[in-house]
Formats: structure tokens, sequence, C-alpha cells
């Protein structure tokens, strides 16, 4: 029971479940067929997310700090959010990054993809890097929003992480996807 | 509107939603105090999770491939799961690595805890490294679990984590949180 086809579950009839604006659930029933295992799997689906890293010519961070209902707490973020119909993620993470903060920047760089939780989300997270951004305009919040903006040089938002007074898991990500293309991993023992 | 009072909501009425035996939701009402703001939002509960880096006495870390059904994929993922009722996260780390793998390990380490999504959930993911991982049992898998082992060295898995074999994004957060102990973040530019 290696190889990913003898891993595959073969899915069945599907059930709706509710619709939650920013997410709707299902139900799908699937079966293993070598094992003869079967379960109904509950599923959340939701559009794309993106994330940016927006960093200014000086090497300050470009944070946001906002109430998080799930949590009920302020939490420490980087810009982002939902990927509008018709839109590309890039497009998104710069309409995002403009109207949370105000800033804006010419060039941006993909820092790749993840799955925020494949077990029972379809969606993907798109992560960017935004680079010599600038303070171009004003804040456009919904009218549900209250967003603060925090400029903290990049070795601080580092601490941040290492300390956990950046504990988003999805802004973790971005920051994870940057890390990785430096040196080896080294464990401490 | 910068500090962390003048950003938080105030909650209301809360509604019930469904039960997905993972998880469950409802749904609060809260008002912004200065902005005169108001919102319904939808929140998803779930136990806390937990996430291992097991690494075995020769740098390998013992990884895990199932199928996802959110994402309707196979995975590649480090062993984990929920906290059981009455358990500490490290207990449920411990269990669920032998359980998904066969290993246990003497050696344990916290790396960290994460908020998997805070605006829509509230619970944490906790992350662990166990060191000198060995083989001393067989998995233990639940009735509805098809799970294989791969036996992997450090350096593979940092690859897999920078071309996107490894994209789940709180299996990434667990290997952030290893290398954020590394030295400063340096942007390529």
């Amino acid at each position: 029971m290696s190889s990913d086809d003898e891993l595959r579950w073969r899915r069945g009839a599907r059930h709706p479940g509710s619709d939650y604006k920013i997410f709707t659930t299902h139900f799908v029933d699937a079966t293993h067929p070598p094992t003869g295992k079967s379960k109904r799997f509950s599923i959340i689906e939701a559009v794309d997310w993106v994330n940016v890293i927006a960093l200014t010519t000086s090497n300050h961070v470009v944070l946001v700090r906002q109430y998080r209902a799930g949590s009920d707490s302020i939490c420490l973020e980087i810009p982002g959010g939902m990927v509008d119909d018709g839109e590309s993620p890039l497009e998104a993470a710069a309409r995002e990054l403009e109207e949370e903060t105000g800033y804006t920047a010419k060039t941006w760089k993909p820092l790749g993809t993840v799955l925020p939780n494949p077990a029972i989300q379809g969606n993907r997270l798109h992560s960017f890097l935004a680079l010599d951004a600038e303070l171009t305009a004003s804040q456009r919040l919904d009218t549900s929003e209250v967003i603060a903006i925090d400029v903290v040089p990049l070795a601080e938002v580092q601490a941040m992480l290492r300390d956990g007074r950046i504990d988003h898991a999805l802004v973790v990500d971005a920051f994870a996807q940057l890390a990785f293309s430096l040196g080896p991993l080294v464990v401490p023992r």
C-alpha cells in the first residue's frame, strides 16, 4: 500500500451542507477499493486566498493588525484576502495590499502555493513578495473591516515569528516560503 | 485606531450552526464600538491539533502519505491529528506518531503553537520535534485511515518544501518553526 494510486479513495455521492458566505460545506461519501474502507467526509469549500510580504526599500515589512472572530483576539498578520471572480492571484494580492494598507509595489515575486488544510478544504493560498513597497494611497476598507498598519523592520518580524507574536499559520507559511530559499535546516540537539 | 483595545470587537448573540463531527459551526454577531461597524461572523470550532517532525538518529524524517478529501489529492505530510479529551498536546503528538507510523521517540521538544486560521477558527496547532525516533510497533489505524510511511533524509525534505512537493500549510508551519531558529531572513532581489 505505497503508491499514490493505491492510497486514492473513490468519491461517490455528494450531499449539500450549508452556505456561510465566506465558505460553504458539503459531504462526500468515498470508498477505498483496496481495503473496502468507506467514510463520509465533511468538506469546506472556499475560494483561493492570497498573502503578501510587502517590503519597503528600507527592508521594513508592512504588517496589519485586526480583530479575528475565530480566535476572538487581535492578530498580527500580513495583508491578504480572497481571490475575487475573474482575478488572478497576483491581481488579488496587489488589490488587497492597496485596499488594506494604501501601499503599492512595482516588483512582485511569487513565493509559492500551499493548501491551507487539505483534510477538509480544497482551496489554495498563494503568497507573494512585493518589493520596494510605497505608501501611495489611503486604506479602502470594507464596511466590516477595521485594520491597523504597523511597518516593522524585517529583523523584528523574524523575532516575532520566533517568539510567537506572529502566530497566524498562513502568515507563518509565507515567511517559511521566503526562509526555505536559505541554507540547510539545522536541527538543535 | 491603533491600540489592540481600539481594534477589538464586542461579541453579542451567538447562533448555532451545524455539527460536522470533526468540526462544528456557529455564528456570532459582533460590533466595533469606536466605528459603529457590525457584522455576523461565521465560525468553525474544532479541537486543537498536533503535528510531529520525527527525526531518526540518521536525520531522516518520518513522513506520512494519505488521501485528503478536501483537496481530493494524495498529500505528503508529517504525522499528526486531533488532541483527544483529557490529553495534553504532547501526549496527543506521541500517540499520533505511534498510531500512524509505529515510531516512538524518547526526546521531545515543543516547536511552538500557531492558529490554523484565526479569521474563522479558534483552535490551535501545537508542533513538536521528536528526536532519535525508532520503529518500535506496528501502525494502528482508524477504520477510515489508509496511510503510507516514507522515511526521507532531512535535506530531501527541505527540497520538497522548496519545490512544493510538501504543500500542506500546517506541515510547512512545523518546518518553519524549526527554520526560524536559524539565521536572519535574507531577501532575494
